[in-house]
């Protein structure tokens, strides 16, 4: 064993704690195979250690990004002895005479296969008679304590919709929270938009008629994953906010009418805005899967859907299925109604929770509602980094 | 026959000329089915007439939204009689007693199936042997033309690359080209980045080493769709600016070597950033299809490449397949060379052609290259805008 100290970088700025020492390794057919003190034996392919050795002229040392691609690596490497160190890394040496490789105990433990793919938090699915309205946390408290800004981002990643409460009236509050998550997505409504009447709207949402559970935006490849509404004032009769989880929906979908989720998962749409300066276009089917069949998005918007060049019977079946979707999203079962409040910022997953509003009375008084667009990987991303700088600092 | 005048207006802004005459009309089993003058003969169901209908208590008549979702219509809501009108519109009588809805012919004709979907303008895939150096364009003539620029955006749909050359050395110039197409997308690297050498570089992309063939922000879940890079000067030696299309090595891939294409579609790899203060990640195939089969993007940056957790023999088919597809690329046949010039404007899909740089040498002189993302939404949508305005002019 050799004694070195301190311990190999690792090929990110994530925290691995060391968690499992190394018992025993050695090499397999080229590859590494390593014990751990747990009696877990797990196998490393040559190229995944060759391409994430730390070594300065293979990662850079500050982007701490791979320098080399697979092709750089000669077609025939071959890990040729294995062995622990005795500050607990992972040497192994190599077939092409290059300096040997030292890997992290606990970043490699964290990147073995151990038979199953590593856990990933999962959306809990909610109706509104368990979950009557949106996770709220105090708005100046999450402000000020970065336990609960996290508190608030969890709730949002988990249940698709969270609130805030309390928050001042501040021109320039709404950018400055989202920034906080990251990066805002401007779209052609502007990088802020203001829920109010226009003269000549470019959406019914300009107009104060009632609009149905939707989403924004549908018409885009990728539309925008999060929303946030920040209520300025809201003195008005009517115009409640209405949220409804449409994963839930469909998840229930598939459980008791297959072929409803089949129409809803198989047949594209294709939806466009109506616009004199911009024609949009996007197709899908309503419910997305991804590749294991997890619904990974929805895309729905009953004014922007375009009519379907298809034929009768798969419009016929497509029309049944959007029809028994939208029935079940505003039932009472799913729909939670909600009254927005001076001071509230509700930020939702678009792509999964849908929104509406009650029609309301443009003369009954004043309504000031901001909104803002970002995407899930700034909402991703800033909940690792807050329990990244949390694990970090115990 | 009823002699209305003018025809009703369409549920869009788009122009739908009338190139055909409805000759009969009638109803089959609640749908309808129209004849037209060159003998075609098709079908539109029920609902997708009741919700276009433009009559203004459905559709707004300023925003051109339906205002009705299915499950506003009764469910039992037939179409009773059909007819053509005198000035050519289509005539719907309801079951319901609701006023009849009267349907625009160009628009109904370009909404009807004839057998086959409508056709979509498709790539034009390309080696650098039939495509030395990307379609490249008078840059003040673009700006000056609307048919020049227009050209521009449909090279740049169809290849994938499209120059602009001999543009002037503006500051704010290629936000504002840009956002003549439409809206630019911030990033974690800001609004506009410049590829300039970072003391503490938070990509390899700010230093001043090669870049092999990649894309940028593969690390979301939908990443830019466009990047456009402006050359405000280059009197360094070396990094050359290299292309490849990366559709045309998966599809020659597809023909020649399944089991390689197999990998490439089926096995998700994570994407992850190394960064101080961010932790982004997406996970996806290299190549991306659609339920068609098409391929619609790829996922495919070597340094943003995270550890894969899965099984040794997964690993190995991920890494031959990811290794031949690099060598593909950066193969004489695929990949292209250009020299980045002061007042060039290079355009490229992100998702699509891969791009990457020779190493340069940071002393030899000035290297100053702006760059801004977009999204092909943007695109799209800005050629279907200018291609609007050339009909409306004829």
């Amino acid at each position: 064993m050799k004694d070195l100290d301190p311990l190999p970088i690792t090929p990110d700025f994530d925290v691995w704690p060391v968690t499992h020492a190394i018992t025993a390794a050695r090499t397999v057919d080229g590859d590494v195979e390593v014990t751990w003190d747990d009696g877990a034996v797990c196998r490393y392919h040559r190229l995944l250690l060759a391409e994430n050795d730390p070594a300065p002229d293979i990662l850079h040392p500050l982007s701490r990004e791979t320098l080399l691609s697979p092709i750089d690596f000669p077609a025939d490497l071959a890990a040729t002895a294995a062995q622990a160190c005795g500050n607990g890394a992972l040497e192994v040496t190599w077939s092409d005479g290059r300096a040997p490789s030292r890997f992290h105990p606990g970043w490699l433990r964290a990147h073995g296969w151990f038979g199953t793919p590593p856990a990933a938090p999962e959306p809990v699915l909610w109706t509104a008679e368990d979950l009557p309205e949106p996770p709220a946390f105090d708005g100046p408290e999450a402000l000020a304590d970065p336990a609960v800004f996290l508190a608030w981002l969890k709730a949002l990643r988990d249940y698709g919709v969270a609130r805030l409460y309390g928050l001042p009236q501040e021109d320039g509050l709404l950018e400055a929270v989202v920034q906080r998550i990251g990066v805002i997505r401007e779209t052609n409504f502007d990088r802020v938009f203001t829920l109010a009447i226009k003269d000549d709207p470019d959406s019914n949402a300009y107009t104060p008629h009632a609009l149905p559970l939707h989403m924004d935006l549908g018409t885009r490849e990728c539309p925008p994953g999060l929303q946030f509404l920040y209520t300025r004032a809201n003195t008005t009769t009517g115009g409640e906010g209405l949220y409804a989880d449409a994963y839930r929906v469909a998840e229930d979908l598939r459980a008791s009418e297959p072929a409803t989720f089949a129409a809803l998962t198989e047949i594209p749409w294709e939806f466009n805005n109506r616009s004199k300066t911009s024609a949009y276009r996007a197709t899908g089917p309503v419910v997305e899967l991804d590749t294991a069949g997890r619904i990974r998005a929805v895309r729905y918007t009953t004014w922007l859907r375009a009519p379907m060049v298809a034929p009768l019977d798969v419009q016929d079946r497509a029309y049944r299925a959007v029809r028994r979707f939208a029935d079940l999203l505003h039932s009472p079962r799913y729909m939670m109604q909600v009254t927005y409040r001076a001071g509230d910022l509700f930020a939702f997953d678009n792509r999964r929770a849908l929104h509406g509003r009650n029609g309301y009375d443009a003369k009954g008084g004043e309504r000031f509602i901001e909104g803002v667009y970002s995407d899930r990987d700034e909402l991703h991303s800033a909940i690792r980094i807050l329990e990244r700088k949390a694990l970090a600092a115990r």
